[in-house]
């Protein structure tokens, strides 16, 4: 189960990383080696290091940024890969996110987010 | 690029065993040993091989199940776990989906689907 908790480690990091619009710590976050991808809620999928920066980049500077509490966060990791599900409160609401994550020089780095929105009548299960 | 192949074929047979409305492909298609967890489009997640599956009868049980064509799939893999992200063309718009796999048996097995919508104005990038 360590290895569970390192991956929520590393997954609060991203979510701090965020809260602190930190983008020096949102780059160490991200995957150097392996392929990243990012699915924003209603974007096009993002391929590619710099560009899902560049977007974490563009959402971290709007004067719109949301506030972002990652909550209820269930970790499980097979091999070299590790999967976070999470709800994400933001406002009034909840989304739900599926984040990825690679050993990768020993320390777990994301490679994937894909976060969307609950119906309106869904509550936390 | 062969395994991405590999990958990219059992996530089509996903697709195939739920258009078909087949519920022994689509049992066969999810992982027995490694842990599943499923997020459709707007519902808490769902954690547990049986509960995903259940989830799957339910919707392809349903006289309202609506047909879905998996386009623009792109695969990546990294050790013995695959990634898919792909466009699922339902009705005249599309969902944008993560879906895990992971090799077991030799075989490729989904571990993950998470779908979700794309903003009205997205298109096919």
């Amino acid at each position: 189960m360590e290895q569970n908790e390192d991956v929520l480690a590393a997954n609060e990091a991203f979510y701090d990383a965020f809260a602190a619009g930190d983008m020096e710590a949102m780059s160490a976050i991200w995957a150097k080696e392996a392929d990243v991808t990012c699915l924003h809620p209603g974007w096009n999928p993002i391929f590619g290091r710099q560009e899902v920066l560049d977007s974490w980049q563009r959402i971290i500077s709007s004067p719109d940024r949301p506030q972002i509490e990652c909550v209820d966060a269930k970790a499980d990791v097979s091999g070299i890969s590790g999967k976070v599900i999470c709800y994400e409160k933001i406002g009034g609401g909840y989304l739900i996110a599926t984040n990825l994550f690679v050993l990768e020089g020993g320390a777990w780095r994301m490679t994937h987010h894909h976060a969307s929105g609950l119906a309106p009548s869904s509550t936390l299960s």
